[in-house]
């Protein structure tokens, strides 16, 4: 099984550009939207994320520019590349996330369903596997 | 008194880029996300928003590039171009908005509290103002 959920965003398009929407009535795995953040200016060869999350799901989107994004669960593992406005993937709870290849204008955006809480975080990859595992 | 009213948007900068995060319990004024859109590609010239909401609130970032959001509520009005993404502005229910001059890479991204529904929405501005001015 794929751990890639993703989230089709719709898209209106008309003379006056795109518009792309997404509602709490449409997300594939319904969470409650806490907390929003957006990335921007991240120097080439540098990586992001490089934790997982005990309790928050996000969805991230890449909403300028393009994202190579590393999941892993501990068991499984997969890739993507986000590179439009009109598609996001979910990271669940207890899936560590690497996040790397930003282009240079890259805009990448999270919605949350948890205000953030540092006791939340796993920052350590060996300390995450070995949670990881036990629970599963 | 302005009809502007700002968010500022936490801003966590290091060598991996800026991250700019607001938070429920972090609203200036709270409200319930329940919507999130974003706004790509507008060629030069075109003029978006151009209506008033009944009953829902939003929160705009311009996340890259820059954009004008002239406001009113019928009575007085204001100005404001958004051009960092650490800076928010709130559009209140029956609050008029005209969002122009959109820079080429502008993305601008708005949180809102309520799903879509067409019939919240006033989309003639000489009924808004009937409306606006009736309930003041």
């Amino acid at each position: 099984m794929s751990l890639l959920q993703s989230q089709p965003i719709q898209t209106h398009t008309d003379a006056r550009g795109h518009l792309y929407v997404v509602g709490q009535a449409e997300l594939v795995r319904p969470f409650r939207m806490q907390r929003a953040f957006w990335i921007t200016d991240v120097p080439e060869g540098m990586v992001r994320g490089e934790h997982a999350n005990r309790s928050c799901t996000e969805l991230v989107v890449a909403v300028k520019g393009s994202v190579r994004i590393w999941l892993t669960d501990g068991h499984e593992e997969n890739e993507v590349v986000l590179a439009s406005p009109d598609k996001g993937i979910y990271i669940p709870p207890m899936v560590w996330c690497r996040l790397t290849d930003f282009s240079a204008d890259a805009v990448v955006l999270c919605l949350a369903d948890e205000d953030y809480d540092r006791s939340t975080y796993i920052n350590d990859y060996e300390a995450f596997l070995l949670e990881a595992r036990a629970h599963s």
